[in-house]
């Protein structure tokens, strides 16, 4: 586990909403992340076998059978160039039933195959029973593919199948592993090394007492872009290799929410649009090429696989002005801090080629934004 | 290839367009289309091993390569509830640089991995340089479980680049395959075994002279539902196995619509929501869980990888309301056409577990039409 | 109130579902539908001041303050040509606040200003406190300037305020009046005279025993592609100025459908997006400039203006693919017949510079659809 | 004219992109802005009567007749929670043909009838010949309620056209008025009085050169939410009467952006997403009742109302990635800036029952970012 500081750890940082115990998307109650990190190899690509600079990272909204249980959800392209699978099916039905993967562009497909050959595994109805024959797998991916060697398609079915077991055996209230694992393995924000962030937000309790959750896969935005609590670090600190002036994007970021509150899938909907708020804040400029999506779900209402009834009772938010004037800053908070973690976390990589994506150097920040009045906009 | 008659080799089919010479999608100038077709084994089903009855089908828009020539294109969901590969991207930036495939349900994400595996193949830069490090593939599918064993995802990589080796072997001019072939092997169409069909339209001079061509692969509706030439076939001429009402449908289908007309991908966004219309000529109700999507391109104004200048020179459509006028027709005329075909070339098939689709009896369909007066609204 | 016969007294109609006691909109318990009808003056067109053949429609979701107690509501666009009012709120909130209104193209700004004057007159709130300040209405369009002065905008805040109070006067249990009335009066459809026109289907108890209803503005179309129960009529049945092929259409049509299940937003929006079923079997094919809109509500889960508390207890749908699998036929269904219910209710009508829309001849379409078997694929 | 400095004449500013002559939406050729403000009365609020705090502002994309040369566009909600009208078309057919107007929520209807009105005027085929029976106008609007007499609808069809004439008159090359004007008269940003605003950004030569304009409506935002150049001024710089904590915000934002970039709807739709980074870096979370939308549209390639051909020859973008990688960044600093404008500019204004919104205390603005490091993001 990286020995590097959270964002909290180094600055004093202040926004309208606290954090959860954690300030991780475990906040809320039963969800759990899995990691699994390969490593291999260096030197000069050999395009197909190395060097290996990438993984995949699973989100579970509760550790029960997802198809069985299936949670609310919603998803939102913020720039669609990028290579998400299964949205469709949740714009249309609102539901997740897998666990959500994310992992390198070119794994897509086959991390798609291998979370369904783990529900095909879970369950022998699925495929061949006539209500379990269609199952939407959700995946999401950002592009590593100057660390790592893309071409080869790296990460295989056991390595999926390893994370969710690891997500599934993973405590309550222990951290979750941040920077360069997982899907974050290869991947750079800012310039720098990014990778895995996460935070989260509590909401006040007059507002409904919810909270909200954010893991993200950071891999977007270029070095002279890059604000911290509103100070603009990259016009001072830059890595080594930055080569000045800005490039079309070839980035991306999945932001993954959570949440106890009982939200319908509109409601999810707007979640997901604030979560743009976060990666402004942190400099971006939504580049052309940079593939941002968002998938937002609710850990509260579940939806039946097989219903015993047409209709049933549920707890609904009756006043969604009260409840998003605190949900939506926690969305935006929380991102923008999971975004600034996966960067505070992540170690220096060098990948194939010897490129390198170099780690924030912390306390050059800190000692700049103390410069600059030492505050944040949080 | 099947002895069963199109439908224009049945019925007198009268609309306000006729079609083109070969009365399909290959009637738009280069485009091609390859099935590999997968039946194997018989009987009980052995979850994971067969009875196989699936394949793929790949329609590609000309026979150069296509990450270096994109298309402009569109994609549409009538019915999200399906687990289509790579629309995100289409929506966003407007093009198609991959073949495209269409399979069945579980098969999405391996047959998304052996065409980026074949982009891969053709290309040593893809994954490597910064241009083409990331590639957007498009992948269709529908549900063949009644008769295939889906938990085995039969269709693998050398199957994808087979059909993309056909299509591009096929001669312009020759008849594409319809019916139980590729990536329709296995599917049902109002209960009735259906598959791939194609059909076309020639739109008049005054109007620009375009041509639209059409392919679906058929996997929806149910038998009391169908309608041809606006006849209710489905109230008189059942299938031995029909159960009767209505039930909740879990088909598909996916259409393909190709143009040479210059339109922009708003545009061919337009022809995209008028291919509902030949689902509802045939009788459909766009059912709850049947995933529905289309996807459009024009073959005209080429889109370069690596652009040489900024802006460009382009032919486009001045007289939007003119064009469309008959574009739209086209499209309901073609994809109507098609659906029909898929279920007229389709020869009974066996699959799993007994379970059969069978072919619909065309001179029982004849008479019934002729005694309605013989027409058709086409 | 025409003289003329709705469908089912002259044909036979069949579809999977029975229509509810009134077979309108008004079988949804507590839905209400009010008119303003305006013809006044006739020959050479004096554009500004007449001849006028035009009007407004009203559907009140319920007859109480609507403000304070909103309903669930869908938009969508199956052709977005048009000059609607208020949909881009309900796509994000969901809910109707205030009666919906269907005029003609060039009233929309006057309309949407007298349905705010009208709550302005009920609510001092209204404008004034800060929950109030805002206020969303919806207003729907067709074009009638083929007999109408449209350059009149001749629908003031009495006409509207009028429609509205005729529809809280109303008593449920009486029928809807049909045909060239309201926002019906200048319209066409196909080439004949249309309007208003509405229909409605019960829903099976073992999927909620649900009522869907339907009222539609139908203005759309052209002649010779008019269908009646799967028989070409167009083909065969002309008005006597049919200039014969097809022409850009400059229709539309707008369609309000009212529920009593208990659906979402997302799940209204999935009924809305089915009414493009009951357009297509009566011949459209969704022309270029026919601006083509559906409203949808549901009138059993009431949203307050005003919420005690952050969530309540709310009866939803657990079954979502049983409930839907009846509820999107109900649609489909309900929406077909609505047109030709506009159609055969509508009396022939003499605009502006002696333009005619001639009422549909029914005994000859009667005559025409026995000589084609006599059925129906409802 | 506004007494009070822009930004860049009182705050050091820096972005990645230099703002063309006159910081402009009028840096676009052609663009031409008018405003017509309504002040008058003052005291307790004697609703439908006064006092009067309004206006409109009216964005002509160039001085010809925008129905015969209409101009290329798209839109897009960021928080839908507003009461545009106009929308769905442009959505549908990509262009605008009709001067934009802004206002005030409860006027929208009033001024869409007064820009038909204009129409009607201007030409005397608009309402009668078949193709220029229909017609669609864009109206934006902010709620100005906190200090005008919302109950009112005080703007006029004179008023409206008052402005296009303004526009119409204007010399190119002069200022545009900013702050307390027009559609802004009434607004509040921030807690401060907000309005209207601008700004410009020039693309380098190499990204095609090309110029984008903004302008704002601004009513958004809660004064602790604040933030100029990264620096959190809301934390620091209270106006007098803030309450504290944030509340269910009830504002909004309209934005127009300019560009004589040739981009189609499609890639005009990209520019209007990226809007939002402009609201996000002044320190919105886009709150729940804040309506938010964008307009933009290119004056290059203009449409014909009576096109004498099906297709044409026009200039496009053949390397989006290098257009929009500066393209994107123009919008976000525009938009940002033209907010920032839309503040300093403003004067103090009150209004009904004595409400005040506060001009911006600019000279401790200064001071604040100055003992900040004086920086800015740009």
């Amino acid at each position: 586990m990286s020995g590097r500081a959270r964002l909290r750890e180094i600055l004093e940082w202040r926004g309208f909403l606290d954090p959860g115990p954690e300030n991780a998307i475990s906040d809320v109650a039963g969800v759990r992340v899995g990691h699994t990190t390969l490593i291999t190899g260096s030197g000069v690509l050999n395009a197909g076998h190395g060097p290996i600079r990438t993984g995949v990272t699973v989100v579970l909204p509760h550790d029960r059978n997802l198809l069985h249980e299936k949670v609310g959800a919603a998803v939102h392209a913020i720039n669609g160039h990028g290579k998400v699978m299964g949205f469709e099916e949740v714009r249309e039905v609102g539901v997740i039933e897998a666990p959500i993967a994310l992992t390198n562009t070119f794994n897509v497909g086959l991390v798609a195959d291998a979370l369904l050959a783990y529900a095909i595994r879970e369950d022998s109805s699925v495929g061949v029973e006539f209500r379990s024959r269609s199952l939407n797998v959700v995946v999401g991916e950002t592009n590593d593919g100057y660390l790592n060697d893309l071409r080869g398609r790296h990460v295989r079915q056991e390595h999926v199948w390893d994370a969710i077991e690891a997500a599934l055996r993973s405590t309550p209230g222990t951290p979750i592993e941040e920077g360069a694992v997982g899907a974050g393995t290869g991947t750079g924000c800012y310039g720098w090394k990014g990778g895995i962030g996460t935070s989260s937000r509590l909401v006040p309790q007059e507002a409904g007492g919810f909270t909200v959750g954010v893991l993200v896969q950071s891999n977007f935005g270029e070095a002279p872009q890059l604000v911290i609590g509103g100070v603009p670090v990259g016009r001072h600190i830059l890595p080594p290799d930055c080569t000045g002036p800005l490039e079309s994007e070839a980035g991306s970021i999945m932001v993954v929410i959570a949440t106890d509150a009982p939200l319908t899938s509109r409601q999810l909907g707007r979640l997901c649009r604030r979560a743009v708020g976060g990666l402004v804040r942190t400099g971006s400029v939504l580049g052309p090429r940079s593939g941002e999506f968002v998938i937002a779900f609710s850990t509260t209402n579940r939806v039946s696989h097989l219903p015993a009834f047409v209709t049933t009772q549920e707890t609904v938010i009756a006043d969604e002005d009260a409840a998003t004037t605190w949900l939506f800053p926690a969305v935006v908070e929380s991102v923008e801090e999971a975004i600034l973690n996966s960067i505070f976390k992540a170690e220096t990589m060098t990948g194939r080629d010897e490129h390198k994506r170099y780690a924030l150097p912390l306390e050059n920040v800190a000692k700049l934004i103390a410069s600059h009045g030492g505050s944040s906009i949080g």
